[in-house]
């Protein structure tokens, strides 16, 4: 009975160990970075080994090697993928808590469903004996796996999210320019080009070719009506190029310019800290302080990064992940200081509950600061004290670091 | 007589629905939806009709169901046709309220044209025996109806009428750069390539395809003269391309800061709920309000919708639209309350008299505004109250909804 | 001797109403309006003309109705030209004032030589025989002429003047790209396509019309390192799209931003005539105002034109050009509201003397700020009377037109 | 030994000389332009003789012209390579001040290893009789070292720098839809199509030529559903240019909106000779100034350039460099002042230190300025001339200037 708890024990021990190895590597994890580097490194030369095996020469000489290649990478990312839904559970994620159905809601992610399309193929035509050239394509899906490795599409889903109707507006635009002037150019040409332009679908090739400024030639208009109804639609190109990237811009410059908020005084003086200084004081600081707006979910400090700034909270909340405890900051707050007064990397990782805006002190100037104002040093660092007083754990970590 | 007076009753409550139905739906109008929803269908299918039939093996194969099918929806879009015009005398819309010249008015806008004309060519085709490929085509336009019911063209025409000059600008440069290279390229190549550069015209061909570097290839020049225009020519389609995509860019920069204009102190502290409060409390409830500016005659609220947030009006009127009532209201009022605090769907459709800016509270925001500011809420509870005493329809819709 | 003089004069009082009618027209000058509408139909005729000319069917048919009309088109245009340079020193810009010199530095305006350009090659065809095809295109540069009536330039030219280096150093960059790729790609194809990359120059046509996006695909790589070189091109074709297009969006959107500064409640409260209201007021007045930054000598207010708002000006200086006065206007003036008050067209055109910040109050809201505000619309009204006193053709012109 | 010395400190000052003359050429130094401008035009003569000898016909008949015209390139080439590396010594750059490491760090900087490779291929077809093409397309390289002489690429890489991350992921997306559209249409398009599409590779030369919207046409899908493919593909192509469009577009807006921070009231009345004047006059100050934001290391004021304005310090630090003397200038100093009274070219060049916020008077404005305010006047002059006998060279440069 005890032996079994002590099993289950080690089991969860491990399962925890080996979903920290999966995630996205923390700074200071060995292991977690060899593992990700080489699953990334595997990818890449899958995706070679299947561009090169379809030339023909290649394909066939080596025909054995490109075989036991695949099947070891089959085999690895079969482990991987049952690892990954076996410790899925030890996600913070809450969805995914609960054995069964926490499971079953991860295996329904749009990234775990890839992971199982790429290996399947294998299978089919080891098993079945099924292999269609199609089969082999989706083995380069696997790329898509690497978009789990790039942080920051944030800023990328950001734009694209909030510019999605005008966006629309202009697929829908595009589609009723292909719609009409295809089938009047099918209208216009169908007589004097009986194949080319045989049918509607015909034509809305030549027409989306041409509004896409792609312009293959392999159809072309050739009586002088189609030349002339061809002219409109190549000047329609240009706004379908127009429309969209002035649309991207604008949402790009409007999500920079959100990100960016104005330091003001009044955010400055706000901050405990530094409410005892004189107005001047103040105004000097705020020139100092960069400002940064992150979205709720986003980890600001990982726990074993070089550490060159220290952060205030203007508004919003955030949590400090330490092994045991979980503190919670909130506006008017600040942290990171430990990591830079001692100059260690990063002892705990730290993530935002709320969207935040925060101010951000750089290492030299936090210096400079403190060595100008003593009162404010002085309480400065018996903030700090009480801070490692109370949380035994973060001391630790800073001496082992 | 007053047998008469009662059809001519039910006749307009007819009308009445009729434009309800055929009008974009409330969110609350089942039937309304479900006519739309039906319309929107069946110009998507005739749209692939139209397409399939031009594909010679599938007209040949299955003509007769296309014959029907187009039989039915030409009378199917006859009689939307007839009962648009019929009930266009309920529109709001004051221009077409007078019973003969509002309707002629209504017939001649352009979205009515395109619903006549997409009807036409089948009756041609039927009594004239008239049926050419042409008119076919002409069909396709019933896609052009779907712009009715895709909202939000105010942006896009925004943008498109601020920029309007530069923009034509474009346009003239191009078709000058075009009309002069082309020329002169035709007085170039015309000796080395008599068919291709025959005339200016066919020069211009290969001049368009080139400016808007859709580049089919089935004109190129051959001489080095030729080579080295065309060379310049190629580089000019950038700028083609620059310009346009550049001014569409900052134009809707331009409108979206408009649109999102800053939340000012001043402009909270004049709203008469909020100007009890100190300055620090205002600063902080401007820090929760989003603006948006709205165009004339812009539904604000739509009846039926669920509530997730109030209005402040700083400048501009709206009108509240009740069956029965029409409330007005201007600079300082606010609006939308009812539905929150009872978590009722909207019980009124809400329109822009004028432009203006609103100041968006969300639910959860007010909740806690109310909750922290015993004082306010008092007040802000005796103004509800009010307006349900006022206005019993309010009440009664609250309640039904 | 006498009857000289008189001559004399009557020589210059229609050299000066020759060049008001050659001019841009002034909105009231029926003449200057038909003169210059019938040019540009003449220019456009013209262009037509040449196009039609050299397509064989039409050329060879009508050829003597096209040299029927090019005769009198030249006659036309030769008048003008003349016309032109006997009355340019009554232009306002002071360089052409003198009679020889000034005349001479007009003729080499870019406009007018081209206007000189365009009948040559008729009178050299008609004298010496010479009859190049050539020189049939260039009438075409008639319509260069054109831009002379399209007004608002100086947009366009400010956006390009202020972005001039990044745009050169993108042209710089493009040609850099183009010489290295071209040159290489010379090197590796050289051997398998001794004909189409038979030197650097010939290489250089591919570049080009790959790194522009062109794609004629009259010369493509064959070979496999060609084809890895030509896609590394094909991807900066996109990088040669990108840069100018953002270079040109971030102008005009700088450029626009400039031109609509914002109304500060301090630039409200320095125009005299509102400096007794209290701070309120001016508030409210300031978002009435609508900014326009104008450059120097703009036309701000066109003489015969409908008036519907009044200018203040905030810096920079004006001048009204009466027919026998000119007032100087400055910071604190304003002007425009004759007009307005007595819902006249314009009686005076007003110029920019300097760069001019002003502020726009359009004709609705300010009848409703002299209704609200009884103190100060007597002050405007004394204001007002004064001027008229002051300048009786003022109070004549509004009273004519 | 003391002639030993004597020949040491020549050689010395030569290399000085040296330096000064093969460097960016201040405005008044002669002999620099010229050597500069000699380069110049000798390295586009090279470019044009490469192209050139690559025509074969051009080639073959003046072999010996390019030949002799080469070697000597060749050999100023290599007499300013030595030069360079000799005197890089003399650089202001601290890291290339040691004799031999200094000179081994400048031999590795990405320019100089191009002003080596561009003469060793003459050396290695003269000496081995190594003459392949590919070397004769290398001396094309010569046209980068161009970049050294056309400044101001700092927009430009501050901008790329700035829009990095999003750049790159836009260049991951481009390889992701490369990869999965390309091995797709290999699998549907490689039956019908076997030679074109005959493996990944192939379909891949297909796949960029169409994402980047080239289009030569030499490749193209011609069944059914490689054609709906495809025309998926060409829309893609919109979004990849629409991206980085909208990226650098939004870069180069942030750069600019960066660089012309807003002149505000209390930066004005920090700087101490305006500390003295009332807040109105300070305000209308603020109005005459022009903002710029110079980075670390740049040029500010170049000696013998003619003199326009003078500047204000912000924040950051500059330094003046004076033959014998090197003046540091910190936050509220003022320079340039002396040419401008003096209406004389510049004494002295001006180097920032750190990144700077400077703020721009123009002369006109200074003048306007000193007059309205005999005070300020005073303590403005009492200062300069208090520079003027601190600082002789100052003084003597101006007066030899």
């Amino acid at each position: 009975m005890r032996q079994e708890s002590l099993v289950k024990s080690i089991s969860v021990r491990i399962r925890k160990r080996a979903y920290q190895v999966l995630d996205i590597p923390e700074a200071d994890d060995g292991l977690s970075k060899l593992v990700t580097n080489a699953l990334v490194l595997l990818i890449c030369l899958n995706v070679i080994a299947v561009i090169l095996e379809s030339v023909e020469n290649i394909g066939n000489n080596f025909g054995k090697i490109f075989f036991w290649f695949e099947l070891s990478s089959v085999i690895i990312f079969t482990i991987e993928y049952i690892f990954r839904i076996w410790c899925c559970v030890e996600s913070p994620d809450t969805r995914y808590k609960k054995p069964l159905i926490g499971r079953l809601k991860y295996i329904i992610k749009p990234l775990i469903i890839i992971d199982l399309l790429v290996i399947i193929p294998f299978y089919l035509s080891f098993i079945i004996g099924l292999d269609l050239r199609i089969l082999r394509v989706i083995r380069l899906l696997r790329v898509v796996r690497l978009t789990r490795y790039s942080g920051a599409w944030s800023l990328f889903s950001a734009v694209i999210k909030a510019q999605q109707k005008p966006l629309i507006m202009t697929v829908f635009l595009l589609a009723l320019a292909l719609l009409i002037f295809s089938s009047l150019m099918y209208a216009i040409e169908n007589t004097a080009q009986p194949q080319a332009f045989a049918d509607i679908p015909s034509a809305m090739w030549w027409g989306l070719v041409t509004l896409t400024t792609v312009g293959y030639g392999d159809v072309t208009p050739l009586t002088a009506g189609g030349k002339v109804l061809g002219a409109i639609v190549t000047v329609m190109g240009i706004a379908m190029y127009a429309l969209p990237a002035g649309i991207v811009a604008s949402g790009f410059m409007q999500e920079l310019n959100k990100r960016q908020f104005m330091v003001t005084w009044s955010m400055v003086a706000k901050v405990p800290l530094f409410t005892r200084l004189d107005a001047e004081k103040i105004a000097e600081i705020a020139n100092l302080l960069e400002p940064q707006l992150v979205p709720p979910r986003f980890t600001i400090v990982r726990r074993g990064e070089t550490a060159d700034c220290m952060y205030f909270i203007v508004t919003g909340n955030v949590e400090v992940e330490l092994d045991t405890q979980h503190l919670r900051l909130t506006s008017g707050d600040f942290f990171g200081e430990i990591a830079v007064i001692k100059q260690h990397p990063r002892a705990a990782t730290v993530v935002s509950l709320t969207e935040c805006q925060l101010l951000i002190l750089q290492a030299r100037d936090l210096d400079r600061l403190l060595e100008d104002n003593p009162d404010m040093a002085k309480e400065f660092k018996k903030i700090v004290q009480e801070r490692l007083l109370e949380s035994p754990e973060l001391a630790r970590n800073q001496n082992n670091a």
